[in-house]
């Protein structure tokens, strides 16, 4: 639902500033890598912020949709599900390709830098410094276990442990270590002793030991029911975080009634762990709030020895402002146990410390008052959660960089430019060649509205497009005037507005534009890209001469290819031009014939899908001998009529339309047709494809179908998208991951969004590894399972996991299924079967087999369960409009298939 | 959104069990007239209860699509929103059509009857009496306003006065006559009075007339701060609700705290009415609710001879489920006004009373100890929402009716089966005549799935389809037997699962069921049904021997006509059959003349999309003596290939496939071209259309583009939707309202979902009309102001006016807009212009217009509002990809169009 907005508030609410629009689209276009990359590019604890960031003050606070009647965007969890399903792949981070090799870099690369604390600030700061190019990194942690107040006090139930351990994991395999049980104070180590040691720079990333405590609960102890957060939280993780250490230990336990002072994050979860930990009511009590309520504690009743009850007043904000403590309206409360928040207390040597106990830090370069020491997260006062935390170890990692190279006579732009993520996949080639011409990339600009100006294409360029058709252009005594409307929205699904529109219909005609201007754009372009393919669009009418001169003009301003626009099916074909030519064989062959004597370089005759039989046109192409063929053009069609019959687009005060081409998704099957059937039919022969490419895996299918490369038209300004995406399919291809789909893993069964348990998950069973991990991940974890993991040779290793399957391996691969009906095999029959637990029953099923199916489906007037009769003909209706993914599988039948005839064969009625 | 769950939980949950699923699909088939028909019948209250039912509670808690991320529906939304726009169609309601005029009614039904307090309960009970038939019906209000609670009570901002006015309307529209300032009590009235007076029922309606009060409060009045429910909300009502009443009184004054005690709807209206009267705080305090809470008030604080305070003890629910006050936990709150709930108090005689003082009643019946008196609503005591009060008076109608029919010595089924509600629109006439066949309306399953048995068709025709086809059939030499998956959901549009799907491809045959079948079951289907229209779907090779016997036995079996298939687009055309065929006009005119001269009934040739010029296939099937054509078929696609490049459907482990025929919503624009191509090639030829129809409204569209009736193949069972939906689309535009699209109304001015004030509104000027009334309406608005309107002869003048739109008025309607390019004027060119103040600012229509457009739209960077510069070229891309409704309109522009050339016509490059 997402719509890009221009201005996208969202992406200005997140302190790391992620590029939120675009990681929606890329998940919206199934790009999950080309998703997760843009989050772990700006946010390296992606992952865990897409669990615990408070979202609604932040990204989806500033969400445009929240004045839609479907509210704002669920941000977090879209962050989380791509960085989740990126998870799955088991993929590792390498450095920029781009930089050379460790051992090539500069020296001050090799300069020893010490982090202290494995919390989210420094493995934030680790993770962009490694990114740069440092390669001798150590974090230092003082418990057995890493994560910081990640892994420490937010409970599993909101972040598991995995979670924590995937983004270390993502940071280690950039050759970062992590040395554990050691910290500041630990066997004597202080910020002197690792200078001394040869470390020239310190990171210090480290949460606040203590929590301070209010003059009335001086004294109280645990004994007495009295914990504070940092007692309580760490207790209920330790005890419920499985591989977070190999101590088990139990969880705290409560009984009866628990009060939470403060409502902050870490206190609601005090509140839910404490329900967890048996306690049978829990009340928070905050100061501020709702609106102007405080509750201040006045009283702490002791009772038997341990806390008893709790005495507040309401305290009211006057007109003037100031606040009054009203003893006349007071509420009192019982408890047994009561979780107190914590605020800044400890102080740290021997860097010059606020009057709370922290180091005193430059809030821009997050330097402390001894320039070689940097601070970040809790420890620097400025960040409140984990997202201002990453922040904080994002700023401190370039500072750190600049410090580092200003010892060695480097001057760095103290303007922050950090390093995107990378892995392998981005190491995937997806550059071809199609008739001796080098394509960067396969996605190229379709002769459109997008290409209606030199200056735009020039644009797509400067984003990374490979290619670039003009728009149609033809000879001066040829040339048009629009008539407006022109571009109108589908309606041939439901979105009618907005993004997610099916289809597009244009009356728009070939470029205004003279084939001079033209001409000399093409001349430009090639200067100024020289390694990006300009193809010129042309059309004449059915006149040797005129395709001749024009052919000529084309190819000698420089252009790579042309396109013979044989198929533009309205206005033009009235004038003797585009779809008149293009439905006709001979035509089509002769105009090949004119334009291959006319010229030396390739050209490709774009095609109409509007004929009987698309594989008689094409080959009269090849025949007449052009290079190839782009297919295809738009479909001719009458988009929609209003209540009054009047059509729109309507022209002029008469109402007057004629018929348009429709474009977009609504086609995409007419296209994929067409360009399987001529890749069929004429082997090798290549093959522009164009008509619904909105997306990698939409590009892939018309790869696969036996195209050479892609014409994007209705979607453009996904080029980053579309290589990431292509990438990904690539490169998972040679993973043979089991049963995924494209960048989908396989559907977990889940009941009501929730998965369901299995029988050895609940008998106490060790789980299944649900993840198949590629052998590269598998080493690699075998590494890190070594504890302190000097990871440099991964990082190579790593690199040595190149991709074999290459862009040309694809094309065409899904021939082999297509053929004649005949040729399909009915003695292979299938039958319908509804998973029962992942089955919401709503009855779709049985009402459509019942209304239009073999009446195959029961549905239980109780349960609400259908079940599948043995009369099941395997139709697939019922899975066709089954609204929950995978709940209804085909499988295949045992039984023969006896037809249901009616009547016996024979006699005559 | 809404999946139409077999079992419709939302239905069940209703009090009046209104008939949900179908008036959502009439929303989203936007047939709001059909929506809110089937609201209106089950609840003559539809708007008010849309607007006031606490339906989290009722339906929206009933929701299956509570399981997922998006929600249940919004379901008093929906109602609201359909019976509001019906609202603005101004059209009466009327009587069941098919019951006698008034004056040939039997005697029973002119008996006087009287309903007391012109409520919910009161108007639903006299609405339903109406409908039953009888037209001497009077209610009598106490109060100088009707509407009872929902116009006292419920605060304007909740339900303005207008809904209250529209529903009584309604009901008057039926002749139920009004009486105000006449009550029990009131100048002598009883129920013996009533008797006496001639009426021979009566029910009583009324509400609660005094609240009861607690204990603690006796004593206490309005002066020292002290409101009740029915003390205060009546004097915010007749202050801010406009057209209650003439005179003009002032809001209560309040200044800071308010307390309400009791946490219902009532409670609520009154602590937001408090705040708009200008309390500073309200406390709404209550005794049950989140878990188990209870506040109970303890002791009452007066202050300065006013309510100063109020104390509570905090209660509990012990383990044994007895509740203990506890004493020690209490809340002390400072009051300045407390606004307490009403219980049932008050008596009534000469009936049994309950100990709460209000008439026992029969809870099945409704009926007191009085057999002619029946009660419902508030003073039944069985009734706690607006909702109940309405079923309430419906119940009672049924128990009404049979009271009096046993006067007459009638017998009433106790089961109560109540009319629908009926509007002109209902009457209006949709048979038509195509080839001297009567079509009882244009609607009927094309051959396809939902036509696999006699079964289905024959439930087809007992819903009220007009026509059937049969899914075809060939000779026994030609029989088939599908392959297994054969029907996909297409991926054509963002819908892969459930709701909302764009398309289907289908692989499947012809009828696996033999000839002898279909004759039989054809001759039995015009038996059962012989005023529905059976049309039997036949095929053969290229043959005339086949074409003529099976012709004939189609024929001999009582057909109606044939539907000649020449265009199955997948397996047949490999066997010289269907497409093959349909292909080549020689063999289409050989066909149709073979056919011709074997049989005499009406014959259609079904044409199929996939050709260069579907004109040359149709004007062959007409030179073979066809009595029309059926287009289209399918069109044919590949509809997608997997990650791995394999295809789905795929059949068997080699997962093969073939292209198959692609159906639904994303093939319309091409069968909409063919419909209206060949009405303008051979007008008069009759077309059975089909491709895309999923509603009336695309019903329509190929009506007005020259279809004769309509195959409906995708979508089913919609056919009561359909008719009403065409129905309303052809008295509508008798109407001629101004700005309709079909059913909708113009679109609001609105910023971010709210209404934009105007001007004039905003310096207190009389608001504009913004309905556009008909004639009738007018009329009968008129009526009614003469306050106690004899209604009998708008009855009559309602059913006057009678629709002056037919159905063959509207038949190829839109051709005259359609023609060629060159007929377009490229001098009457437009503009895009956007409305700032339904902008959402989320710069779609810049980021588009710069990317694939003129670079014509600027974007504040500060305000992010866009604005249209000259260079504008009217493509209408802006307006195409626009989220907001109507937010981007085309104007016509006013200087001249000046292409930009880029460089001028001339230069030789």
């Amino acid at each position: 639902r997402c719509l890009k907005c221009a201005d996208a508030p969202c992406q200005k609410s997140c302190p790391t500033n992620l590029d939120i629009k675009s990681f929606i689209t890329s998940i919206s276009n199934k790009n999950y890598y080309g998703a997760a990359r843009a989050i772990l590019s700006d946010n390296p604890l992606g992952l865990t912020c897409g669990m615990v960031c408070p979202t609604s003050d932040l990204c989806v606070g500033g969400c445009n949709l929240y004045a839609s009647e479907e509210g704002p965007i669920n941000i977090g969890g879209l962050q989380q599900f791509a960085t989740e399903v990126f998870r799955k792949m088991g993929i590792a981070q390498i450095r920029n390709p781009e930089l050379p090799p460790s051992n090539e870099m500069p020296p001050s690369f090799h300069t020893p830098i010490a982090l202290i604390g494995c919390g989210p600030a420094s493995i934030s700061c680790a993770s962009f410094l490694a990114r740069l190019g440092y390669d001798n990194i150590t974090i230092f942690e003082r418990q057995k276990y890493i994560g910081g107040l990640s892994t420490s006090e937010i409970p599993q139930f909101r972040l598991p442990y995995e979670v924590v351990q995937f983004e270390i994991d993502l940071m280690k395999d950039l050759g970062v270590k992590v040395m554990c049980e050691k910290g500041l104070g630990v066997d004597g180590m202080t910020l002197m002793s690792l200078k001394e040691e040869g470390f020239k720079t310190v990171f210090i990333g480290i949460g606040l030991p203590q929590a301070n405590r209010a003059k009335i609960f001086q004294g109280l102890s645990i004994d007495q029911g009295f914990f504070t957060s940092k007692d309580f939280l760490p207790m209920v993780a330790s005890a419920s975080k499985k591989g977070m250490c190999h101590c088990r230990s139990s969880l705290p336990e409560l009984r009866g009634i628990v009060i939470v002072l403060g409502a902050g994050d870490t206190a609601f979860d005090c509140a839910t762990s404490a329900l967890r930990c048996g306690a049978k009511r829990v009340y928070v009590c905050f100061r501020k709030g709702f609106t102007n309520i405080r509750a201040v504690p006045e009283e702490v009743i002791l009772k038997n020895g341990r806390v008893g009850g709790m005495q507040f007043c309401r305290t009211e904000q006057k007109e003037d402002g100031n606040w009054l403590e009203d003893e006349e309206q007071i509420v009192r409360l019982k408890i047994f146990h009561d979780i107190l928040m914590p605020v800044v207390t400890e102080a740290m040597a021997p860097l010059k410390l606020t009057r709370w106990g922290t180091p005193e830090v430059n809030t821009d370069t997050m330097q402390t008052s001894e320039p070689w020491v940097f601070a970040g997260g809790d420890i620097a006062g400025l960040a409140n959660t984990t997202v201002e935390s990453v922040n904080d170890g994002k700023q401190a990692s370039w500072h750190i960089h600049r410090y580092i190279q200003s010892l060695h006579g480097q001057t760095v732009d103290p303007v922050p430019k950090l390093p995107l993520f990378y892995s392998a996949i981005d190491r995937v080639d997806i550059s071809l060649e199609v008739c001796g011409i080098k394509f960067p990339n396969p996605f190229g600009l379709a002769s459109a509205p997008p290409t209606t100006s030199t200056a735009m294409i020039r644009r797509a360029f400067e984003q990374g497009w490979g290619f670039a058709l003009t728009k149609t252009f033809g000879l001066d005594k040829d040339l048009v005037t629009n008539v407006s409307p022109r571009i109108v929205r589908g309606t041939t699904s439901g979105h009618l507005y907005g993004p997610g529109q099916g289809s597009f219909l244009n009356i728009e005609l070939i470029s205004e534009k003279t084939a001079a201007y033209w001409c000399q754009s093409v001349a430009e372009l090639k200067k100024d890209f020289p390694n990006n393919v300009v193809i010129s669009s042309i059309m004449c009418s059915y006149n040797k001469e005129d395709w001749t001169v024009l052919a000529k003009m084309a190819e000698k301003s420089g252009a790579d290819a042309l396109e013979l626009n044989l198929s533009c099916p309205h206005g033009m074909g009235e004038r003797g031009m585009g779809l008149a030519c293009g439905q006709d064989p001979v035509l089509v062959r002769n105009i090949c014939r004119w334009v291959r004597a006319a010229i030396s370089i390739p050209f490709f005759a774009k095609l109409t899908p509007n004929v009987t039989n698309i594989i008689d046109i094409a080959k009269a192409a090849h025949e007449g001998g052009a290079d190839g063929v782009t297919a295809t053009n738009t479909v001719s069609g009458l988009m929609g009529l209003k209540g009054d019959g009047s059509p729109w687009p309507h022209v002029g005060v008469e109402k007057r339309t004629t018929y348009g081409g429709v474009s977009g998704n609504a086609i995409r099957p007419i296209a994929l047709k067409a360009v399987s059937a001529i890749a069929k039919a004429i082997p090798g022969f290549p093959i522009l494809a164009t008509g619904g490419i909105d997306s990698a895996e939409t590009g892939l299918q018309f790869l696969h179908a036996g195209a050479s490369v892609l014409q994007v038209m209705t979607t453009i300004l996904l080029l980053l998208d579309m290589c990431s995406g292509l990438k990904t399919l690539l490169y998972l291809k040679s993973l043979e991951l089991k049963n995924w789909d494209g960048q989908s893993p396989p559907t977990e069964k889940h009941q009501k969004g929730k998965p369901v348990p299995r029988l050895e998950d609940l008998v106490g069973k060790v789980p299944q590894q649900q993840i198949i991990p590629s052998l590269h991940k598998c080493l690699m974890n075998a590494l890190c399972l070594m504890h302190v993991c000097v990871c440099v040779c991964v990082c190579v290793c790593v690199c040595m996991c190149v991709c074999n399957t290459c862009l040309q391996d694809v094309i065409a691969r899904a021939l082999r299924y297509i053929g004649a009906y005949q040729e399909l095999n009915n003695m292979e029959q299938v039958q319908a079967l509804v998973d029962e637990e992942m089955c919401i029953n709503c009855g779709k099923c049985y009402m459509t087999c019942n209304d239009s199916g073999y009446q195959a489906i029961q549905f239980h007037p109780e349960t609400h369960l259908p079940f599948v009769t043995d009369s099941c003909t395997g139709c697939t209706l019922c899975l066709s409009v089954c609204p929950i993914i995978d709940c209804i599988t085909m499988f295949p039948r045992k039984a023969p298939y006896q037809p249901n005839r009616g009547v016996p064969v024979s006699p005559i009625c």
